[in-house]
């Protein structure tokens, strides 16, 4: 099944799109996709519900605004230098065990809204990445049973302004939390659709450049081991969105590095998860 | 006004404590103390309230537990390095301007619950600071008018897991965001109540012994310049909570360093903004 979110910023209401490519409406379900619609076995009841209802479900046109397509998680976990070729370009070594840092969830926003480049920001760059959404409450999880855990996949731009994030007094957090720095979607696909979710190319343009492209087996750390290791720091909640890391071909790694300025068009995508469209523009 | 709150773990009610000691539950005013109740005038909506129902409303016995002062936040972010003699005891400088790192909201916890030592942790260490939680959605604040902004005072202890938070590969967030890391209470002052929030005492004993006691005034980045930096990197929204860092004397400063153990005792305070007792027990 495919999760999308769509309508007013903020006042989002519910999509699912069918197997056949329609979007329809499911506003009628009663639940948005959140903490408690994933803490409730919400997948497997909508699914169920649609079985019924799908047919009397309204379309969603096309031209309708995507939002992001989860609600706002309590949080949303980043891995750090999780590709060994992004590492280098970064200038770090990989990481012996997880780096992890938090994305404040002000930053969530849509597949296809503009991305805003921070006032006094020259360093805004783009990091595709996919993303996970945690299913059920997850504390001290065993490697083994860690995919239990996880409810689905999301494409994400895990935006990040270089100097607010290494250049300001530490703590990667500053340069990774402003407004629209984090693009969820166009959809949530369930954990059924993706048969190996550590063998699926991710790329990124910029105007139409092709910048980042490489594949989820190069990943550092895999998915159960991050769902593992976060569990035993924090604990996590049903709806937390864990992003995974960006591969090679961010504008740090360039030489002179590349950070995008107002009109640049960010196109990203991630095989079974749909692709994402960003313009830049400065804050006004 | 002072807001509390209390019962099971999650299923808190909010209550007042009258200006005579009296606590009361407030659970018919029908709002919990979250971001809807910051966002919507609920600080003086509740006060008038009370002035026509304080005296229909029951009892809160003191038997009764006491839950976080306010609802799960969308984020905690807390300040580090803000005391120029703590600074010094980790082996940093302060900083040119203010570091930033995120606490999981799943911390949270009341003010005398007891603090769990996280599994394989050796480091489990104190940390008491004055949070302050935003009362209005802040984003590219002026430093004039950043009092605006600040809806009232909590006491806070920011437990850190040093060997997670300092030799683990990197970000701080990894040891500040275990369960029971953030007991917040016993009650949130409203901003009217503390004259000046820049000049109170905090402490903080272990097993009766005074190891942290100095001043709010020592603060290197005051509260107005803390909210218009933050609001420079992200949207704060009310019920946010920022933790202003702590002074001299945590357990990673003495020599050799001292860490907590299980049946250790953790007592803390501010003027104002009463106390909080802890009891380290191991993660089992």
């Amino acid at each position: 099944m495919k999760l999308f979110r769509f309508g007013t910023f903020e006042q989002e209401k519910p999509g699912v799109i069918l197997p056949n490519g329609r979007k329809i409406d499911v506003s009628a379900f009663g639940q948005d996709y959140n903490e408690a619609f994933f803490a409730s076995n919400g997948i497997n009841r909508l699914a169920e519900w649609l079985t019924a209802n799908a047919d009397t479900c309204p379309e969603v046109s096309d031209s309708i605004r995507l939002g992001s397509c989860v609600a706002r998680p309590s949080k949303i976990v980043c891995i750090g230098l999780n590709y060994a070729k992004h590492a280098a370009e970064s200038g770090a070594q990989v990481p012996p065990e997880p780096v992890i840092f938090f994305k404040s969830t002000t930053a969530l926003c849509g597949p296809f809204d503009n991305v805003i480049i921070p006032r006094n920001s020259v360093k805004t760059d783009w990091e595709v990445e996919l993303a996970f959404v945690i299913g059920k409450k997850a504390s001290y999880v065993d490697e083994a049973e860690a995919m239990d855990y996880v409810a689905g996949y999301i494409l994400h731009n895990d935006y990040s302004e270089r100097e607010f994030q290494l250049e300001r007094s530490g703590q990667w957090v500053k340069g990774k939390s402003n407004d629209t720095f984090a693009p969820m979607g166009p959809f949530m696909a369930t954990k059924d659709e993706i048969a190996d979710p550590h063998k699926l190319r991710l790329w990124l343009k910029v105007n139409g450049e092709m910048l980042q492209d490489s594949n989820t087996d190069d990943m550092v750390f895999k998915i159960p081991k991050l769902v593992s290791y976060l569990s035993q720091f924090m604990t996590l909640l049903p709806g937390d969105v864990i992003s995974t890391g960006t591969p090679f071909g961010v504008g740090l790694g360039f030489k002179p590095p590349r950070y995008l300025k107002s009109g640049d068009v960010v196109e990203l995508g991630i095989d079974h998860l749909g692709t994402q469209r960003q313009v830049a523009v400065a804050y006004q």
